[in-house]
């Protein structure tokens, strides 16, 4: 990986302090989105990554995922499949909960969304506890297909997300 | 425009019934997007229709807009700019609220967004009674845009959302 890759798409990623709540700093990906060269950059660095791992179906990730994923998908002509948050898929759907600091979440895919042994990558922004992403691999399992990589534009290493999503191998082009 | 690639898109659009109530006809877009070549196909024809407009910013609005919004952008090398269903967005935001059937929603964008005189294409996935549209023409017009066009996959013409719009001319790849 070039360093000047990653120093363009660190450049574009702003802290916001105190978002969502007191305390926490917020990794703001907009700048990155608002630059063509930055948001190319990242898709080529994910192409890159995978482009020999045989993937037939890109997962993006509800909200931010969507902007990454199905631009990717687009860029390495893939199926681009959504997971979004429940009640919001209109078909025959597949449900993952999973645990928050306080509470549960969930997320959902079409029972029909990947054909039956499809090698899948799932894209999101960020990997922070990797709550939503283990959930999405689930999900994809039950679906029928098979998950060959997770990626994130950004990972919060401090927080060990990468563990919680073994045996799939986190890659992320930027990591904090 | 080419009736093939009308047809193409359209028989990629699949009619769920009662979702997200009894009574409505869903236009589900997943299966365009789980195509490779629909959704360049769609893609394509939003390039082919505002390549000559001088555009410098695509606005993709909350969440099926954002995955053909993204898409487009980095097809055109264009800056890329989420408008968010409110509390989303982590910096100082500009609001808009919009009236519903019952009650009122709002949408959000970033204040320092868009560059001053900055021509806008805005996408959706879907134009219906058009007002989360309206709003978000609203809201790059106080960002300091210009809104050069607004662009959707599907019009549902019976609902007139076009009308809202005005002076915008909305462009719909398909309608119903």
């Amino acid at each position: 990986m070039s360093d000047k890759r990653i120093e363009l798409l660190t450049s574009r990623i702003r802290d916001i302090p105190d978002f969502p709540k007191p305390g926490i700093i917020f990794k703001d990906i907009t700048p990155l989105l608002a630059d063509p060269q930055a948001f190319a950059t990242s898709l080529e660095m994910f192409e890159e990554r995978y482009k020999d791992e045989g993937v037939d179906v890109i997962v993006g990730i509800e909200s931010r995922g969507f902007m990454f994923g199905a631009a990717l998908a687009n860029k390495m002509n893939k199926s681009f499949v959504p997971v979004r948050k429940p009640g919001k898929l209109p078909a025959a759907t597949y449900r993952c909960e999973y645990e928050l600091e306080y509470g549960t979440d969930a997320c959902e895919i079409h029972q029909d969304a990947i054909p039956k042994g499809a090698k899948v990558l799932v894209i999101d922004d960020l990997l922070a506890t990797g709550g939503t992403a283990r959930a999405t691999a689930e999900l994809v399992g039950r679906a029928g297909g098979e998950v060959v990589g997770i990626a994130f534009v950004i990972e919060l290493t401090f927080l060990n997300g990468a563990e919680k999503l073994s045996p799939f191998p986190p890659y992320s082009l930027i990591k904090y």
